[in-house]
């Protein structure tokens, strides 16, 4: 309880800029995942709006002034007011830059170029998306003049996703993945192929549908408070606080519609485990991507890709899939594990889904400091695909065209999915110490005390601290590809014969 | 195009307003259609505050100022710029005697109201829902106070639905119904009872869903811009231009979803057609809930109850359900058109559908006086329910829990249902002069001359004109009861022996 009024006060403003917030989300997930196709003009108009409304409430005169007079010396540092008004002047100072018609601008632009991304990628049809990737260049190159020069331009647009974090402190950590990961690739392609044929095949829609669904209800989804819909690229969001939405593809020819299940899940239950006292104010998320995507990955990978997960798992599998009848788990095992260079990030396995990552930030870095021309991006990708994996991308679809974040306009964002990973092994090692015998956990089905360990030390804190300060809270340690690079030899590297 | 740079001021701002519509329409669609249970509270937050803040924004003294400085009469009548000023000058001037929080408390408590009116119908727990309803009633007692006394209480209600018309005048013509409707429906019972034993019984809602989807995609749905969703009450809305959404509920035990389809599609039709220089504007929205409820009735009546219509539905029927293989066509007319007093009024056939109207009038009118205390509702409806159909109400969930709109907030709306009905017959009668033979075109399953006569006499008009105006510009007369009374007679009416 504070007995401010003038904090009180911001708070107030402060609940209503999230209750716009929460409008834009539902107007998102909508357009996502509901939206008749022809709804997408009058969608981007509404979108640009409310964003520029929430901008506007946010920058206004009332809220700065609050700003200015409070002072977060004047509590405790881990007190909620503290925490808030640290958190809220940084986001002030820096959107205070902007006008609102560019935020509305980006917004609009974002949400035609999405309509317009679903059809190009089926068409596989570049000069398509083209028009619209560039003038969504050109808005961050206007939001990018916004600032004071950074060291490097994409600075500006990294701390969107990842406060405070430079891209030259990305670039290191990517550097030691390259130099680290290179070597592991070609040694586990040396050690010759796993078989993985058996996940490809024919897996009805409907039954991946009910077999996501009882694994997240086991992890903690529950019909109160979740929902789990179809879209051509998974995401997570939530429109409102017990309202976390996550979405799956269901394709009919493979199985990643339960890994992607977990990742979106991992997304939602970090969410869902935000302390309450931060709902409906600026701290009540996630703290940053990277952090975000250690919890997506951590349920997709460090769990639902372990050993002891299928233990209990794989029978229900079979069950639900009778053409695993005749393949044994460890063979299931190996094969959701195998490393093998491939096209499409979201279906990659642990260790090449780096490079798919490393390629992008380059990419993006090249594009937005013009020495890329976006009209020359497929060849430009196409190349480094080449480079980074040794493989030939045979059309756009299943190249620069399959992820839909540059048509909605993020550029910055990729280099967290990677720093996630590594993110990921840290608090998982730390966790280890508390929680006895993760692996006999699992191998009997039971998540809840792992979920309650990551509850209580992570997701409780929202946005209270900066990201770096809330992975040293969490771990001990700044962010360190270390555990990360022996997590995924131990793994995933070839056994000496 | 106008060279007015004023105008154009004017309607880029009451563009945002109309985003801020349609982001608040978005919100309520989802809340009604697909919100986890738990979302509730977080929803009922966020629509408040977006429903303040398009207020705050259409009573800005911006506006207010480009109002004043605006003369329609510098403009032809009928051109956009005349009724535009003349529409938002209306409006504005009833809104800036409302306090935004007003609004906005409102509108959170009929989110938190229709959120507790699923659990209460479901359990037939009145007293749930009780002290959402004695809020609402509250609100709404202070909502009439801040206007200048009417000449009865309810106008002021009833005005936002049925702009400009008077509680007096639609009690004239509910008198004028009563005298000749309680008669008839004697008539009709006294000359025996119709079999419609049929038309309850196993009706697979995938099937329901499916002959509902033929047959409105043929009155002219399209899966670019439509949608059709389940709710357990049904309702259209407009989230967005080419971005119609209807909903019905496929009950499992019989085919009130085929009728309740056909009624949305009349509403989603309705918005559908409005001139598209109208988007965007106060203008570019249905004129009035009456008028509205006229094109419901008639695609769910004079359409789709219609003899000729069945002459070419009937084997497509017979076709998704196989029950109806030895039920004959004209059995199957007169079943889907029995006349018979029940509790339900989405249920309820053309003649006593108009008794349950009249029954939520006159209690309307009692609870906005303070006749009838909100806790006394379910006595003086089964009362009512007694008097003017003869039954019994077994419990709430079948007498007055069954409709939403109290929960929601909206006293004032019903009787724009009957109204509806009245104003429909006026309409078809006047089509009836331009389209020729209008049967035979139902019998080979055409409708396109029909939906274009109602588009461009009607539905293009949008909000241009008065309600008023409106039905007389369409069918030369002012509401008047007498056809549709002529109407239910002749189709409806004990033949002579």
């Amino acid at each position: 309880m504070t007995e401010n009024p003038k904090f009180d006060q911001l708070k107030r403003l402060l609940a209503e800029v999230d209750d716009l917030r929460k409008a834009s989300t539902v107007l998102f997930w909508d357009m996502r995942v509901k939206m008749p196709p022809s709804g997408s003009d009058a969608r981007a108009e509404a979108n640009a709006t409310v964003a520029r409304l929430m901008h506007e409430k946010f920058v206004s005169k009332e809220i700065g002034d609050l700003l200015e007079a409070l002072d977060e010396n004047d509590y405790d540092y881990d007190s909620l007011e503290a925490c808030l008004l640290r958190v809220t002047k940084r986001d002030y100072e820096k959107l205070v830059h902007v006008p609102p018609e560019l935020t509305g601008e980006m917004r609009r632009a974002g949400a035609i170029a999405v309509a317009a991304w679903g059809p190009a990628k089926e068409r596989s049809d570049f000069q398509a998306l083209l028009p619209h990737l560039e003038k969504n260049l050109e808005l961050r190159r206007r939001y990018v003049d916004c600032f004071d020069p950074a060291d490097e331009t994409y600075d500006v647009l990294l701390d969107d996703y990842e406060p405070l974090m430079k891209t030259a402190e990305v670039r290191a950590i990517f550097d030691e993945l390259k130099e680290e990961l290179v070597p592991l690739i070609k040694e586990i392609a040396d050690a010759g192929e796993v078989d993985s044929s058996f996940l490809t095949g024919d897996f009805d829609p409907d039954a991946q549908r009910e077999f996501s669904l009882k694994l997240v209800h086991r992890l903690g989804f529950t019909d109160d408070e979740w929902r789990l819909d179809t879209t051509e690229h998974p995401f997570m969001c939530t429109p409102g606080e017990h309202d976390i939405r996550i979405t799956t593809n269901f394709r009919p020819h493979d199985l990643q519609s339960v890994f992607g299940s977990m990742h979106e899940f991992g997304h939602g239950v970090y969410e869902w485990g935000v302390a309450p006292e931060l709902h409906r104010t600026p701290l009540g998320t996630g703290v940053s991507l990277a952090v975000h995507e250690s919890q997506s990955r951590t349920w997709e990978n460090l769990v639902g890709r372990s050993r002891a997960f299928w233990r209990y798992w794989y029978p229900h599998l079979q069950e639900s899939f009778p053409q695993f009848a005749s393949v044994d788990e460890e063979a299931f095992y190996r094969a959701a594990n195998k490393v093998h260079p491939s096209l499409i990030r979201i279906d990659a396995d642990e260790v090449t889904y780096n490079m798919h990552i490393i390629l992008r930030f380059e990419l993006e870095q090249e594009l937005i400091e013009g020495r890329v021309d976006p009209k020359d991006l497929p060849q430009e990708w196409n190349a480094k695909m080449d480079h980074y994996l040794g493989i030939e991308v045979p059309d756009d679809a299943h190249g620069v065209l399959q992820d839909v974040h540059w048509a909605g306009g993020s550029i910055g964002y990729f280099p967290t999915y990677a720093l996630g990973n590594v993110i990921s092994v840290q608090i998982w090692d730390r966790m280890k110490e508390d929680v006895a015998d993760i692996d006999k956990l699992l191998e009997r089905g039971e998540v809840d005390e792992i979920r309650e360990w990551l509850r209580t030390n992570l997701y409780v804190l929202g946005r209270k601290y900066t990201p770096q300060e809330t992975i040293e809270r969490v771990t001990g340690s700044r962010i360190d590809s270390g555990p990360y690079v022996r997590y995924l030899r131990e793994k995933l590297a070839p056994q000496p014969a």
